[in-house]
């Protein structure tokens, strides 16, 4: 598949984008002002009108948002920015949008909960685009709400539909990102996940229908 | 009537409540830490959670929100905030809510123009608090988008739905907000609005049906 990153240049964007590349797919890499080291890259500035990110979209089968202004840009960049760009897909005829979420951000009765009560505004930027994802578009959705991002190596096992707030490998994170591209019982779904037990593989495929 | 207004220590709420007073309705004012001058006052703090609102709803007939934060907590008092007022009316069966929002607010490809090039992350957070309300609620609404707020004399006269942006004495705003509770052509409905040539009670009558 051509799969178009939003984010390429960022910490899981990368990561992704590689691979991506291994399981043989076509990957394009959004970049504003550091440009990733990717074989192909296209500039997408997520202050751009949604009429000027539509030629990024041009051949696209899916769509990573992976991108994040670590706190620094939350209503231009993780809220507005990801509402954009979810428009241009729409707009060009690309249907399968992966967007990644954070742990409950859906769920504001547990912000006051560890260390997403230092994130709220984080919290209300991600709410509102999963939810403008969710019910404002009808884009083939998946949502993945990872706990706290870690550097750790990573175990490749996972706990999916947690209940409980907890770490996750980048690597990790990615390597589920990946699998839903191609998994079953992952559309128009919210997947959170922290670090556990079970193969990552096994994990989507235990997922209710 | 009894009316609960969102923001009443504010430059709009507190003129607001004088007005609604001065009509024969009964007025009680939130606040959050300035308590206002005003007979009857609910201590509520837009970064509390849906539940804890509520007990301000009880036997209100109509809300405005009115708050803002000057654009020092967008997304936990304009964006978040707003929302939770509307899903604290809703679940205590207050129906009619009139939002005060900003001109542009729903139209991003007009935020490059005049002053708001400079505002927007507050035309983020009004744009999805105003969508928010329009589409994910059943409230009787509505949502009011005056241009630059001036404490020039009131002049009693305005331009609405209008296609150009412009200046609006605050008190003329308020005015506005006052007719808007018992006019016909105001539900469900967004009215943009500056300073013009017509009487407000007649602009709002030629409003189309």
């Amino acid at each position: 598949m051509k799969i178009l990153i939003v984010g390429a240049s960022g910490r899981v964007g990368y990561q992704l984008a590689q691979a991506l590349m291994v399981q043989g797919h076509q990957v394009v890499g959004t970049y504003s002002r550091h440009q990733p080291d990717l074989p192909t890259t296209v500039k997408l500035d997520l202050h751009q009108d949604v009429s000027e990110m539509r030629p990024a979209m041009a051949g696209i089968d899916a769509v990573y948002f992976v991108a994040g202004s670590r706190g620094k840009d939350l209503l231009q960049t993780d809220l507005n920015g990801a509402i954009k760009v979810m428009q241009a897909a729409e707009q060009s005829g690309v249907s399968r949008f992966i967007q990644l979420s954070s742990a409950y951000a859906l769920q504001p009765d547990r912000w006051h909960e560890g260390y997403l009560k230092h994130l709220t505004d984080y919290n209300i930027a991600k709410r509102y685009a999963d939810e403008w994802l969710m019910q404002r578009t009808n884009l083939d959705y998946t949502i993945v709400q990872p706990g706290v991002l870690t550097t750790e190596p990573a175990t490749g096992e996972v706990s999916l539909d947690e209940t409980t707030l907890g770490d996750n490998p980048i690597e990790d994170v990615v390597s589920l990102l990946v699998a839903v591209l191609t998994a079953d019982r992952v559309h128009d779904r919210v997947i959170m996940m922290k670090q556990g037990h079970q193969p990552i593989a096994t994990a989507l495929k235990k997922l209710s229908a």
